[in-house]
């Protein structure tokens, strides 16, 4: 199915770049400026010599394999993805992006030759947060949107950013060089990481917004009571209450239908013994839509549920949104290329929103840009189970490569 | 209010054994053979001695003050209550009891002289399990059910109870010292820690039955699902399935009325990342009624509850029960006399359950108990809101030295 000999190392590649950094518990923890950082960035590195590119680490340690184009060498069409892991992730979060770029851009070579434009691919730095509470490290570099305050954040350890990157030979101080101006398109190659292509049978989507996301901390106080005697009905139940809210929320987010979500992942109860009822409780709520009006609505939705319970329950109740993530827009223009290289292909492609966040959001501020999804198993991803068949992405690296091409020789 | 000059002290002294084993919080934590204890240890075996009382240390460490008996001195009838404290307790808890039995011995002593029986007053080593998880380990002493193998149990510390027990002067090897089968009765005197009393206007209570407790714990498990990428339709979340749990469970056991209670206060969700969806929590449930038979249909409720929502929301759900005390009647003879010494006063006590577990449990299955009831104030106990004013006090402190000279003149 894949074509060229090194397409078909493709399979072994994910193999191999899935057993760096891999834990005991069989999953993987992949994290910026570590050991099996490093680790997996020389193996990339290997691989994008064997493709015939020229490599690359900018300041902020993104790694960049490039073919230079033939008449407008300055104007670049970058591919790729982040090469960090949530922990106990999966093999193809991220890594695929990557590795399917350095393959498509050794394809294009061989079977069109050098475009006008030049191809990069990229494998971006720390897009996850899971080692330094801080996603789109690589990406905002590349924007010039990373700033030296946020290299002082830091990890569990704490250990800075900056004094990370120092650890592997990166100087903090030049992070401002990496950032590009010779960009003319992103195109993220990933795996959907849900379950609607397989779930409606398709076997491609084009994103044409990645979804907003605001998270929020939802504090519900009331009255902490011996739990054998104080009568149900004099209670002030901060986990009744919290329990209402979460059901409540999840209903009233459901019935706005698809693609609106609202998960609560988190509760936690003070103080929390056996036979005490609830002082107080405290959980999030992580609620996403890719249209800016109807994010309004749910955020309001949610404010006022909580704000209902707790009254009529005689609690108090707070909510602090703690993260706001606008809906980004893909650009039209990439996403047309897309479907025009699935016509071309035969191939069917569902337009639709990303639930999650990606870097193409950061990048989708100053350059059109285009992501493009492969199925995944089951809708597994975030663990080790992520899995997508070699025959599965197939087709999406005809679309990259094709898309890449056209990109390229506009 | 208080008439002899040694009941007048009875104020400052809830206010001196207030002060040992005072957090810097504001609340008491005083535990069993710790520095605090043994300086209420001593405080407590003073104001015995200033009671006229003969005082005596047993063989676990309860300490006892005595007033022999005229004509049947083999034969005690006990009061008294626990020393020790919750963490972040308050001040009657406990102490109360002890203390209105020292000044209620020297009141029967100066008004009657000394009765036919024994009388004694107790404070009891360690009923909270607040430093070893273990409960009602002096009153299990005296009824010779505190085995060797309980001795084992370990503090935070990984300290032992035998290990605490050398620390302090006592030999662990000699607990069955501490068996008693001198007893003919056993009265405790405690504030009520509810409301009950407060909001039907009653001054006492006279407990009839202490409450059945059970505790269960509940497992949820669900699939861990990205919370952006899986609709709400395709999800398995055991969150909103121990929501609805906790609430139906709360609706149901609130139908049955009073004194069913249930409470969920501790609830934990893994993996606990605001962005996941939980695949599994846990949460508790502790159920109470003074009545076994409906104490264990509230069991059959709360499984079928957990059972029929975990099938409905595809997920699975498990309950283990890993406390269970059955209900404890007290003695008719006790509450008739306690009865007979309210109406005698010309003061109104009402016939309740206890919602919480005491030593009296303990007792009642040697020998006849009875319990008498004071207001809290709001209910608040376990707290260092937990507060009874003297002039609530008044009435029990009667009733109480009147009960005691009935059971040891009769």
């Amino acid at each position: 199915m894949l074509k060229t000999p090194l397409a078909r190392r493709l399979p072994v590649w994910i193999e191999e770049l899935g057993q760096i950094g891999r834990t005991e518990a069989d999953g993987l923890w992949r994290t910026p400026y570590t050991p099996a950082d490093t680790q997996a960035q020389d193996a990339v590195a290997g691989w994008m010599q064997q493709a015939g590119l020229e490599v690359r680490r900018d300041a902020v340690g993104n790694l960049f394999g490039r073919l230079p184009g033939t008449t407008r060498p300055d104007e670049v069409i970058l591919t790729g993805s982040h090469l960090d892991t949530v922990r106990n992730g999966g093999k193809y979060d991220g890594g695929l992006g990557i590795l399917a770029g350095i393959v498509m851009l050794a394809e294009v070579l061989e079977t069109s030759g050098r475009p006008a434009r030049s191809l990069e691919v990229v494998a971006l730095v720390g897009e996850e947060g899971s080692r330094f509470p801080l996603a789109f490290i690589g990406s905002k570099a590349i924007t010039g949107e990373l700033s030296p305050e946020e290299l002082e954040i830091r990890d569990a350890e704490g250990i800075s950013i900056a004094g990370a990157m120092r650890g592997v030979g990166l100087d903090p101080s030049r992070i401002q060089e990496a950032r590009r101006s010779d960009l003319r398109g992103f195109l993220e190659f990933h795996i959907e990481q849900g379950r609607i292509l397989q779930d409606q049978g398709y076997p491609l989507g084009i994103v044409h917004t990645i979804t907003g996301i605001r998270q929020a901390c939802v504090l519900v106080d009331g009255r902490p009571d011996h739990a054998g005697t104080t009568p149900m009905t004099s209670r002030r139940d901060a986990m009744l209450g919290a329990a209402e809210m979460v059901l409540r929320i999840a209903e009233q987010i459901t019935a706005l239908g698809h693609p609106a979500v609202a998960t609560t992942g988190r509760l936690q109860a003070r103080p929390g013994g056996v036979n005490v009822v609830a002082e107080q409780v405290e959980f999030t709520v992580d609620f996403r839509h890719p249209d800016p009006a109807v994010l309004e609505r749910m955020a309001a939705m949610i404010r006022g549920t909580c704000e209902e319970v707790a009254q009529r329950r005689r609690l108090a109740s707070t909510l602090h949104v703690f993260l706001e993530h606008p809906p980004v827009p893909m650009s039209p223009e990439v996403q047309a290329a897309l479907q025009a290289s699935a016509e071309e292909l035969g191939l069917k492609a569902l337009s639709m929103a990303s639930g999650a966040g990606h870097d193409a959001m950061v990048l989708a501020g100053r350059i059109p840009v285009g992501m493009l999804f492969v199925p995944s198993r089951e809708g597994r991803s975030h663990c080790p189970d992520e899995f997508t068949p070699e025959g599965e992405i197939v087709p999406g690296l005809a679309v990259l490569a094709r898309t890449l091409h056209r990109l390229a020789t506009v």
